[in-house]
């Protein structure tokens, strides 16, 4: 049975009509459902062999006859088979099946109906391995020790399974089903959390020259790895191409099409590491690089995720001098995210507070006396030089100031000079313009929630009109939702590793260059920006 | 590697030189072996695809670094894949493979080297699963009930896999490797014992219209079955095609080459049951019965398996009226063996002791003397009947006399009446008559050691010159061997299970007419064994 899309799912159930055994055929239990299974396939799988997975058979035996050998298989669509795991005697209104975005910090998840493509249930997480180390170096680090006699690979593997359980059954509670009833798992995460949830070593992954264990792993069943779905449900990894090029991308590259297009476009994902692709359906050349850190509550003294109280939109009125900020959910601010912080900088750009090498500067001297009393206001010297206060400690959510403190600027700079230097890099190894581009995809919650006027203002995103950018959301979720639902993303997704091109900017030259001159708002060349207006702080009201 | 037999085995090594990472190519270990095993496949196995199990991935990545990327790719060769799933530093000598007969009663085993088709060691053991039942139905009684809380399914699998791992400690003690060293294992066992390995129910396989659960099941892990060789070695259960024709036939006609022959032949083998084959390269026709269990040790007093003391060879004088016995190893008698019984009683009929209908009489009339004082001697009125004793206390291995009962008499005439009856019951169907038949090969120890003119005597196998009958020993595990060794083999075992048609002698009206005919010695009609003399007890000296 196909889809109501059309296309062949993870997991597909075969409508079976078998003939019980008799004396003249006693054809044994699994070679008789086998046979009617093999008759029955359509023909977009006719030919690929049938095979019964050892811990299956007693299942299914024992199911086909109770059934009256009349019923729906339960196969697992693989590359070079298909495996008989299950037999139904109802027919089942749904095959429920998890796509799951494996992220460093955040796990995030649906389950899908592979029978007709809906999304029964959504649930997000934070990553169990957080306690462990906050980023990937750490947990790398933390994989190779021992923690109480325990491996440390070992803890973060039952850190991360046991958050994804926690997430499994919140998703079966919301759909109504056993755990049991899902059929099928789809990972999308970036290279190293992929080793940790397979319980693979992650040691070369951070060392010259950066190689994974594994990139491309054959699909598995989730319970050779402890997930509480279905023990025979087919996990699918979503491949990787080196150590800093995940399974995420290739996931978002797919959810975005961009291989499929005849025009030039970019994909754009800021995770942990700004991760970029570049390309078309005749080509594809990506590259990555830790543009990422400040962007996703990384930043040292007020960043957060996008949660309640994160300042996510400011406005600076450059007359009045009044600062707005907007909140998620509207609550009391207690921090700030990622396109807020964006969205901030540029506007003390703009309003002079912030120069072009990204200091604080406190003139006090230029414009109206109203933008001196902000300044005098906002601008506050501390133990470790200036900070701008966004919220004072009496309007905040924790009885202290939101502050911006040089620190978090300069930790903003290094971001967004890796962002427009990783571009820049990408586009000039094969000769694209950014004016060739049709569009540029942008995926995760930087792309959803940021202004991309600020962006350009800082100089991180080209200088492009507002309708090249487009937000792709979760686009790596997405793409695992696609893995699940259609055999060509499957063939696609291996496809498009052997297909891309990959730029090691760990050792790139012309990178480092590039970043030197990106660490200016907007840039050293001005003339890149021509929307971005040169900020002349005497003309203040 | 192609072993040196031109055959592939189940187990190949393929010799890697693959260049190590770096930063112009970085593919991660797995996929960069992958792509160097995909290189240097041998013809035949060109384009199946490689694919690396879950399980495999750690070690093999370990082993290919720590080799320096430069060795031996061990890879299990099944028929829809390759299952790449360790590496080798130096280049090993051999591939030792596990092929075992599994049979209800005894289990035999020799290690092989793949890479040479030789026989490193062989063992072989009581199955350890008698103490819950002598024969398969009392096992599959015992397996539906429970003991002391466990399942009694689960206790028989457990008991034949202590078995069988005492068989792989002997064999690598033998050939002086680790257990861990022996790559793959072949089954070769009848459809209930191979149920019973597997841990599935064998409940329906007694009970009509008796069908098994499985019949071709695909290859799985040994570490699946909890069988202490490689945990990652392949496991392949020769195909059964009923529950009374088991694997062990499917591997005695590859051992014996009957679905390869121009010429039509027949394949007996006595274990539990008799099974029977008959065909050419074109056709295949089998049916299975009970006429085992006399000729097994079965025999209610006296009946023993082939064993030290165990009475193989019987000659009787009858013109001194001396009766001498050949036991094995030369030790003092204390029982009979089924090629001494079927020579016993061929013996005492051509003296008249034995009538036509397999009574024991106690004619004192006819012949000399000498005649009527050795019957007066040897014939025994116990409560139970007439008993003859073959060897008398005195000179037996355990102090009493080894006695032939009528009951025993009886067994071993429905059994041999029930051989006839399957045999002339399969041709009949096929309308081939026995002056047909180029060669009978009779399998196992009853090939071995049977005296065709005694069985010939009995009327249990048909009346064709002695070249006819070609002993083909253990063929049950020289097919094992086969499957080790050979694709083609392997091949071969699925087309026959598929080729042949088999008869269902349970129900057979046919064979139940024939059987009655065949209850005398040699038959109702004596005119189908002209070379059994007419016994006349008036004629002996």
């Amino acid at each position: 049975m196909k889809n109501s899309t059309g296309q062949q799912p993870l997991v597909t159930s075969i409508s079976v009509v078998a003939e019980p055994p008799s004396l003249q055929d006693n054809t044994a239990d699994i070679d008789r459902l086998r046979i009617a299974v093999r008759n029955k396939l359509p023909p977009a799988l006719e030919g690929r062999p049938v095979v019964v997975p050892f811990t299956a058979m007693a299942g299914l035996s024992r199911r086909f006859r109770k059934a009256g050998f009349v019923g729906n298989a339960l196969v697992n669509v693989l590359p070079h088979e298909l495996q008989l795991v299950d037999f139904q005697q109802d027919i089942s209104d749904n095959i429920p099946a998890m796509a799951l975005d494996l992220g460093t910090t955040h796990l995030e998840a649906t389950l899908v109906d592979l029978t007709t493509g809906e999304i029964m249930a959504h649930t997000h997480a934070p990553n169990g391995q957080m306690r462990y180390g906050a980023d990937i170096l750490s947990r790398i680090h933390y994989a190779e020790g021992h923690d109480e006699g325990t491996k440390g690979l070992v803890r973060l593997q039952q850190a991360v399974v046991t958050t994804i359980n926690e997430m499994v059954a919140d998703l079966a509670i919301q759909a109504g089903i056993e755990a049991d009833a899902i059929r099928a798992l789809s990972v999308s995460g970036n290279t190293t959390m992929v080793h940790l949830l397979l319980g693979l070593s992650p040691h070369h992954i951070c060392r010259e020259p950066y190689t994974p264990l594994v990139g491309s792993p054959d699909p598995f069943s989730a319970g050779e790895i402890g997930v509480g779905i279905n023990t025979l449900a087919s996990v699918w990894i979503l491949p990787s191409i080196g150590s800093y090029f995940g399974g995420d991308l290739i996931s978002g590259i797919l959810a975005s099409g961009l291989d499929r297009m005849e025009k030039t476009s970019m994909l754009i994902d800021v995770g942990t590491n700004a991760e970029v692709v570049l390309g078309n359906r005749d080509w594809l050349i990506a590259c990555a690089g830790a543009a990422g850190p400040a962007l996703e509550g990384g930043v040292a003294k007020m960043g957060m995720r996008a949660g309640p109280g994160a300042i996510e939109h400011v406005l600076l009125d450059r007359k009045s001098w009044r600062l707005q900020v907007k909140t998620i959910n509207d609550q009391p601010a207690v921090g700030i995210c990622g396109s807020g912080l964006i969205e901030l900088v540029a506007q003390l750009f703009l309003a002079g507070i912030v120069d072009i090498r990204g200091k604080l500067c406190r003139d006090t001297v230029a414009g109206s006396e109203k933008r001196r009393a902000f300044i005098r206001e906002r601008l506050i010297e501390g133990e470790e030089g200036l900070s701008f206060m966004v919220t004072p400690a009496k309007e905040s959510g924790h009885g202290k100031p939101v502050l911006l403190a040089q620190v978090d600027l300069d930790a903003m700079m290094r971001s967004k000079a890796a962002m427009y230097a990783i571009l820049t890099t990408l586009t000039s190894q094969v000769g694209v313009e950014f004016s060739d581009l049709d569009h540029i995809y942008v995926a995760g919650a930087f792309g959803k929630h940021i202004d991309p006027v600020a962006a350009i203002t800082l100089g991180m995103l080209p200088d492009l009109p507002l309708s090249t950018y487009i937000p792709v959301g979760n686009s790596s979720l997405h793409g695992a939702e696609r893995i699940l639902l259609s055999e060509e993303a499957r063939r696609l997704s291996l496809e498009i590793g052997r297909k891309i091109t990959y730029i090691e900017l760990n050792v790139n030259q012309e990178f480092m260059l590039r970043f030197s001159g990106s660490r200016f708002i907007p840039h050293t060349d001005p003339a890149l920006f021509p929307s971005v207006p040169v900020v002349r702080t005497e003309d203040f009201p």
